[in-house]
């Protein structure tokens, strides 16, 4: 089995400290600007079209994330995106909540079709909806009956997604399933905790653009940013007294251990199946 | 002393999952969305006007917080509630700031007027100013000289409007009261430094909101989930060591101390006179 | 040398609670809100533009802060700005990223010629483009080329600035200059790590505010800011204990730093350079 984290991304990333511009949500972007800072690279959030254009050109990477998505802020993704396109830098979208509206499913699917984006993370109720297979979603998580479904179809869909949009798909979950149609991991860190902090999908988004600012192997990058995520999941867990347990310590042991993280223990922590 | 903590509210909350959909402002949305986990709830934040009667649809509860209020949400927030109303979900308000700006107070009269709500949450100087009684408020905060009046006359104040608007009214402060108009609760939970943290009254109403979509008893939810908050303020202030004493801090322990709740925590620590 | 903390600005922000109005980013609106609250002033949010002239007219000073700017959002902050002027309200401009666009630069530039400013709040290349230099912007960070400058040209810069201005500029990094054009002192608290958490320049920004709202001594109240800050840095830090270091629990513990600060502490901990 291949190691994919004898790459040295994490490394680069502490090196080059990639800008990575955000069009986000106001409720995980702080967490995500810390997650980001945490991993060793620098965040930028700015939303409005007259300037998104400037700032995603002076940027490693661009995070398009539809948390709290408005129709001002939809024509901003629509720019930053095309400009990204333009100038080679990578573009990341995290669909959230794409089948809990009409709204989130068409901003997401025009995204899609007038972007190319490098990766497109999201929760299996979300990628299936994007790909085109009826799913249920509650709100912005996952319903428990997609949740539940065969890892092999998941893996299957997630393939043939990421073949017809030619990006890098990543299904996170209990087990993330990361493919480029061609290749696909499965990565198995995480601990079930983590669904009970708001943002962990964001910051895991935010993770990826900040690997993608820093080699043009986004299949590479998005398995070091989500076996990154789900390993400070459960190194932050382990932070944790037993007396003190709960959500909003977790969020920052999780953010710490992000901070606290290097090639060695993602390399020694990851579990991966390539 | 009837006890309403015999109602399985908060085991509901945590069995069924309710969606809370919030609109509210950008300060405090975060730890909403992470105290609404805490309890057992799931939160969905969406204030676009195309997408939120999609989304409270699927929704068991809204939250209107008009914290960070503007011209857009405004909008969106009349269309929320309108379609909460007729589909049965409860909508619950929390008028940030009502009297501190001319826009603030009348659009809080404005949503009272044209959306009926299960739960009205504020402190002093927001209801008062809902009931047409003249009220200082410093900015979000409740005047000196409302918080320092008469609890009987406050309790009197709160029975009235509930009885006016068909709801039910929760004033919080040093003491809490909540009345639907005929029957009126005093809780006595809570910790002075709860307000030296931005959010614990939003909190509050999420908390509530939560509550709310688990139940037709909007007057139980509420006093359970102010007595939660109560209860967490206290807790959380526990958790704290002597030597690290600060707001920051106090907010994660506050929300950890949430997710730590249970009913049997509730019944022993809740302080209410009936 | 003179001890500018014999003032006891501190004690009177704690004894006066004064209202600081804010129109900020959201990115870090949360952190500056409870940063605000653990000096002993009050905070409060509002940037639509039909309220922000009734918000600062209930204020002792005002936040502007260009982090995620908007066209709505610049059309409440010149409103909310020439009334502060009218009214004799110290406004804190912080020109988050001029320079890192078009829009930035033009904002905060138009900003500076229709508002008098108190004190304006920046990195080095924030300011050194708000003074007509070519400056380099990564983002929302000063540029490393801009940072390794020459200490006596910076503080040459700020105070023409400052002159020019008719303000008090602070240039916050590892030395903080602080200018009226007249006196400048230089500031050596602060730890590095504090550039690894987004949001310490804006609670910075916010302190300085928090501090004009209670003395006509703009200059005192800066530097006393700047020094809260920079020693809250230093206590932060102390605070982690050395297996549990990382940027959100350093955020917490500048946050409850803040908390804890007395006029003594500012006192013996600031290393001031008249």
């Amino acid at each position: 089995m291949e190691n994919v984290f004898k790459t040295d991304i994490l490394t680069k990333v502490r090196k080059q400290k990639p800008l990575v511009h955000h069009i986000t949500n106001y409720v995980t972007v702080n967490d995500c600007a810390n997650a980001v800072l945490a991993l060793g690279a620098a965040p930028v959030m700015a939303d409005e079209i007259e300037e998104v254009g400037d700032i995603v050109s002076i940027s490693s990477a661009l995070v398009i994330n539809i948390g709290t998505l408005n129709q001002r802020t939809s024509q901003s993704m629509l720019a930053a995106g095309k400009r990204a396109n333009e100038l080679g830098i990578p573009a990341v979208l995290d669909p959230v909540g794409a089948g809990a509206s009409r709204l989130r499913t068409e901003t997401a699917e025009r995204l899609i079709k007038e972007i190319k984006f490098a990766v497109i993370r999201g929760n299996i109720s979300e990628i299936k909806m994007l790909g085109g297979t009826a799913a249920q979603t509650k709100g912005v998580d996952a319903a428990a009956e997609d949740a539940a479904g065969d890892i092999q179809s998941h893996k299957a869909m997630a393939e043939r997604i990421a073949r017809e949009l030619g990006c890098v798909i990543a299904i996170t979950g209990a087990t993330d399933i990361i493919s480029d149609g061609t290749k696909t991991y499965l990565i198995q860190n995480g601990h079930p905790m983590m669904a009970q902090i708001t943002g962990t999908g964001c910051m895991c988004t935010s993770l990826i653009a900040s690997c993608c600012g820093v080699t043009r192997d986004y299949l590479a990058a998005t398995v070091t940013a989500v076996t990154a995520m789900g390993l400070a999941g459960e190194k932050g867990y382990a932070r944790m007294k037993p007396e003190a347990i709960g959500n909003a310590t977790y969020r920052n042991c999780i953010i710490d251990a992000i901070y606290g993280l290097n090639e060695e223990s993602l390399y020694e922590g990851g579990r991966l199946l390539g």
